[in-house]
């Protein structure tokens, strides 16, 4: 099967969009090709800043990785005869702004390429570009000549990190920012606090990284290492506490805060929990003062995310909140909650900041420069922005629901919902969030929830919106995912790593095949089968099966429109008939694999069906009767149920197998 | 063939021995198993140093990884109730000496496992012992109940890591030394210069880093760093710089040591050259002086290594030496090179080191304490050992010249050669040390050539004389290779990385399929094909396939003791003819896959013999006649010839496929 995912990926090489994502506003090949080899040299032009050096000395050191050639590492000052030529005409802002011109010119020629770009961030935006195009042909690495004019659809392009429910070290963010400038993405939305961990250093309150964070928390110095990283990179970054609700591990630290007296632990479940700070408290208010004024210091983006999401109300039940509300002429739980983010956007504008959440917190009287991210859709987005408030779109793009890339692709900020707006509204719509909420992230395999999907999604943000064609997303999807694990991510590599976990000494090849066809289940399904916390391992299958199954998606394509040709389709089917043969001893041997019985077992039946299935239609064996297709059509059924936390992928191609032998 | 590959592997696990590399002095099981869980904890007994702390966090660290379980990272206070004991009687010296007890005995129960030792560094040893034997059964993670005696059988067991003709950072040096201490090796031998590069800070003299290192060199604390992480880890860090040939880079900083005035420039080539230090000046050993004050600060080790190998001698013809030669009575190269010697040794041993050399250093009138580095073999060892002179092997374990693994194993420092040595003399030869000259590594396959082969030479010099079972050997370097790549070592993940730069958006498997069944060809002979440098992009198929074919040796091996099933034999022979089909247009299209056309076509052409001698043998087609059996072996005998700097490893199994067709 692996070949054959391959092999179709193969043909993107010769498909008309050229091998980038997100694809630029336009691309217009040129004819010829500027040769990339070890004379490789990079000059800057026009204006400078250590940004930009250090930007170029990136190009070469990224160039010779890609390659696998030595390149030499200085920057030439010879730009008539440098390969690459990059040029600005003026400085950026030392703080990143919402806004700031990206776009850029890159002209390859025979001779050379060429970035122009008003701003730096244009550079960086359009050497990425250049770097996804080096590939090889006979006579070695170059480019294909070219003229690109691109710039960004939406000026707002995020990725919303949740570090909190799995805590991810620097390391891990860095690579994130990395995968993120190479698909144009410009907004790190670091989602620092949650009931699971405050995962910040706070000097005024240091009780923070004492008692909420299990020792699992970013110093100011590499809070700090992390924002520069990123800036180098064209990313701004937006810290996120959440108040008043998700925040059982600051009530942990900080009990006097909670609605209710307390103590409070870190949680380690999954859910939406009752602690809740008490708005009715005035020390809750100098607290948060103090917090966001030091939090305000450390993080130099204008925009300060306070959360503001899932508040359960279950505390504010309590007979002295209820009575505060009386008083203050407070109806209901959501008056309550305008009246708490009343107190807190002066805080946070006093710090300079322009204040965010989620939707929750739009209600009238607060002033119009807050944003609103939507969790809810562009419903919700619409009218915010018809009442005259900002906001960006998360509900389509939450990558731990474990959706097909395509389902995020689609899914455009400006959609039915928003066509009413005028243009001045819908120019509210500033543009869009991914989420990794890391309930079942770790380290090791948070990249393969990520990536490549989140690539796709970057497109969206970026690319003109009629960019939507699903099958060219595809191929240049595979492509992106590759060069983007040579960038340093692990989505490809760790794959092995947890394969070989799961393998042992056993053959490998044996449990991968079934994982090439598996797929998580969907949505907030997985709670139903286990008592998952924060400390159950995530070494499962279920943890090391990517989010979509792009072989099981070829070959339900491939077989589904009759282009994947009888040889290589029985043979495929023998492999997997098979495969349980080499599975079945190790299962037996190693607890891990406990869950990956019946899915093999599944993968078989599926895979004899469908050989019997190919025997008929190749008339090999008789048409079959009523009662064999009825048979085969419910244990496909069977099939393809969900078992466990997982799903086998392949039957839809399968059952079409069967629904041509029968009307054969 | 790769699932057949691990298929053969797989039986490793019902084999006799434990999957340990080295094997241990002894081991005995004693029946049950101590179940691995999140309850794990470790704690310490006895003797405390923070040696031993960082070595316990280790543990949990890395048993976190290989199984993928959060694990709690704290000591546990008691010893009773803890997973695994770690007791030490007495500390270690502070600067790690030769010699030092590093016998342990790990005993594990039911209940807990223990590991005892007179010295830390028995518990670092036993300590990977029990994380080696961690492993998974029906109900989890755990490990065999044994009880094991284990102590190595020579006190020096070396890797000599050359980072001078292509430059290692820091972090390859970092994960060196972590797969160094996973075998139980203790010594790196760390080969600081040479023509190409000098790879060290030096306060007294800079240029050498200015001028002799291209910006490629360790900073004074990066050195430290590398020391302390060795030192934690039960490894003595010896530095090499090797005088008075050798040394082109050092040359090109200071000149004025040269034998002809120069000027020098840093070599770009492989192979041995005219530049020589001038034993004539006294301003050199002045410079020697003040450099090895330096150095012997540094490197607080007790050893210290000037090389003194590969002297061709050519700049030494020039009057003013052979005017020197003459008046102090020295008769030829050999006795030049020897006063030398004699004039550097007082300066090591004044900084309170004992010097070490290559063979050509040993000359009567040097002091017994220096130590001989034997790269000419047992012969020399011995000749050594009876003058009265210490040593260690290294002839038969030079990595670079991508021998099989069990031609190093068989390799023992006691050979024929040392029998007639006395006890005494005997026990002059230390142990042994692999190397790796890097003419053809980079920090991105460097691992490949290093591993797992190091750990088999490991084996050779921790364990007992008679463990050499070839056979078990590959069953367990197999099982300790994947071990060693959960420990960070990138031999198996950048295997994958280079092969997808290879293929690009083609099909990877096609190219993994050659590169399973090919290895680069052996001894010094690559320089023939090319006219290699140091900036030789080091990216192609020679520089990914590993230096030993395990798929290829298992395939010659199952085929030529008939212990292959026909079926899975013809599904193979059938993948490998067709490889071709899938590979060819690749091919065309990259110019980096060019040298893989002639060993695509020779697979396919061996392949399709094999099935054809597979015909005969199973009655499907006549027995062959003469003239086809004498245009197969000729066939093969051209297929299995090197192409360009490969050869194609299977043929040895198609051969014996058509002895057994002509004899049937």
């Amino acid at each position: 099967m692996k070949t054959i995912a391959l092999m179709l990926c193969g043909t993107a090489a010769f498909a008309a969009d050229p091998h980038l994502m997100p694809l630029p506003a336009s691309y217009t090949p040129s004819g010829g090709r500027l040769a990339i080899d070890q004379g490789f040299r990079v000059a800057l032009g026009g204006y400078r800043e250590p940004r930009l050096e250090k930007a170029a000395a990136r190009v070469i050191d990224r160039l010779a990785r890609q390659t696998g050639m030595p390149l030499p590492g200085s920057l030439s000052k010879d730009a008539t005869t440098a390969t690459l030529v990059m040029e600005t005409r003026e400085g950026s802002a030392i703080v990143q702004r919402l806004g700031e011109d990206e776009s850029y010119d890159l002209t390859i020629t025979t001779r050379q390429a060429r970035i122009t770009a008003v701003n730096p961030l244009g550079i960086l935006r359009g050497m990425e570009t250049f770097l996804q195009l080096v590939d090889q042909d006979p006579k070695g690495w170059g480019v294909a000549a070219a003229t690109i004019r691109d710039s960004p659809r939406f000026p707002w392009r995020g990725f919303s990190f949740d570090v909190s429910r799995h805590f991810m070290p620097v390391e891990v963010v860095k690579r994130t920012l990395d995968g993120m400038a190479a698909v144009k993405l410009n907004v790190l939305h670091w989602h620092l606090s949650d009931d699971q961990g405050f995962r910040v250093e706070c000097e005024k309150y240091p009780k923070i990284q004492e008692l909420a964070s299990d020792g699992l928390y970013y110093t100011k110095d590499e809070i700090r290492d992390v924002i520069w990283y990123a800036r180098d990179r064209g990313i701004r970054v937006v810290p996120e506490f959440d108040i008043p609700g998700h925040s059982t591990a600051l009530l942990t630290a900080y009990p006097e805060l909670g609605t209710l007296p307390g103590p409070y632990r870190i949680e380690r479940k999954w859910g939406v929990f009752d602690p809740t700070l008490d708005p009715t408290k005035e020390e809750v208010y100098t607290f948060l003062d103090g917090f966001i004024h030091e939090m305000a210091e450390l993080f130099p983006d204008q925009f300060f995310h306070v959360g503001g999401d899932e508040v359960n109300g279950e505390q504010w039940k309590t007979e002295h909140v209820q009575s505060f509300m009386k008083a203050h002429g407070l109806k209901d739980q959501g008056e309550f909650h305008r009246y708490f983010n009343s107190r807190v956007q002066p805080i946070v504008a006093k710090y300079a900041k322009r204040m965010m959440g989620w939707d929750e917190i739009l209600a009238p009287g607060l002033p119009k420069d807050i944003v609103i991210q939507s969790w809810r859709g562009q419903k919700s987005l619409a009218e915010a922005a018809r009442l005259g408030y900002s906001g960006i779109l998360s509900a389509p793009y939450y990558l731990d629901l474990m959706h097909p890339a395509a389902e995020h692709y689609l899914a455009d900020p400006l959609n039915e919902d928003t066509k009413s707006l005028t243009p001045e509204q819908r120019a509210r719509i500033l543009g869009g969030e991914a989420a990794m909420w890391s309930e079942y992230a770790s380290p090791e395999n948070v990249d393969s929830r990520d990536w490549p999907r989140l690539a796709a999604i970057a497109e969206r943000f970026w690319s003109p919106q009629n960019v939507r064609d699903v099958e060219s997303m595809y191929r240049r999807m595979e492509t992106t995912s590759r060069w983007l694990d040579t960038l340093g991510l692990t989505h490809l590599s760790n794959y092995r790593v947890m394969l070989q976990r799961l393998a042992g000494d056993g053959p490998v090849e044996a449990v991968r095949t079934v994982a090439d066809l598996v797929e998580p289940i969907k949505g907030y399904t997985r709670e139903q089968t286990v008592n998952y916390t924060q400390q159950s391992p995530l070494n499962r299958l279920v943890d090391t099966a990517r989010p979509e199954s792009i072989p099981a998606r070829e070959f339900n394509l491939a077989v589904g429109n009759g282009t994947m040709d009888h040889a290589r389709l029985r043979q495929t089917l023998v492999a997997w008939r098979d495969n349980h043969i080499a599975l079945d001893p190790m299962i037996r041997q190693r607890e891990i694999l406990s869950e990956v019985q019946p899915l093999s077992a599944a993968l078989t039946e599926a895979a004899t069906i469908g050989l019997a299935a190919l025997d008929s239609i190749e008339g090999a064996s008789p048409k079959p009767d009523a009662s064999w297709i009825a048979r085969s059509k419910a244990s496909l059924a069977e099939a393809k149920k969900r078992k466990g936390d997982l799903v086998l992928m392949i039957v839809p191609g399968i059952e079409s197998l069967v629904e041509r032998a029968a009307a054969h």
